[in-house]
C-alpha cells in the first residue's frame, strides 16, 4: 500500500485516495502547510476523493533525501483520514 | 486578463497567479471551501505561483450557469490576492 512510485529516475508521484472532498481539500492544506514550514513545495493536485502529489528537488532537477522525508511525513499525515 | 477558457466545449479551465506557494494554498483553500457551501466540486491543481481549476457540471458531463457562477465567486476571491 505504497502510494509513492519513482517517475522517470526524476520525481516521485503519490496518489492518496480520500472518502470525500472535504478530506481531500483538508489533507491539501496540511501538507501544503508541511511544504511551507520544510520550504520544499511539491505540486498538489486536489478532487474529489483524491490528492495526487508530485515532488522533486528543483535545485539539483531530481531526488534528494528530503523528497523521501517529505513522503514518509505526508503518510503520516494521511494516516489520520484513512477509513478504519 | 479573464483566466477562464471553454476547453472542448465541456469544461472551464481557469489558470490564478500568485506571489508564492502561500497564497496559492490558501486560495485552494477558500475556493474548496466555496466548492463545499455550493457542493459543485472543481479539480485544483496547486503549484508555487499558480492554481489550475478544471470545472463542469459532472450531471451533465458538460457545462452549465453554475460553472459560470462559480468561476465568477472565484475570480472575486482571487481579487484579494492580486498584487497592487
Amino acid at each position: 500500500d505504497d502510494v509513492w512510485d519513482v517517475v522517470d529516475d526524476h520525481h516521485l508521484e503519490g496518489v492518496y485516495p480520500f472518502e470525500d472532498f472535504r478530506d481531500a481539500l483538508e489533507f491539501t492544506y496540511e501538507i501544503g502547510e508541511l511544504a511551507e514550514r520544510e520550504w520544499h513545495h511539491p505540486d498538489i493536485q486536489l478532487e474529489w476523493g483524491e490528492v495526487r502529489v508530485e515532488m522533486w528537488t528543483h535545485k539539483i532537477d531530481g531526488l534528494h533525501k528530503t523528497d523521501f522525508v517529505m513522503a514518509a511525513r505526508m503518510d503520516r499525515i494521511h494516516e489520520a483520514y484513512a477509513p478504519e
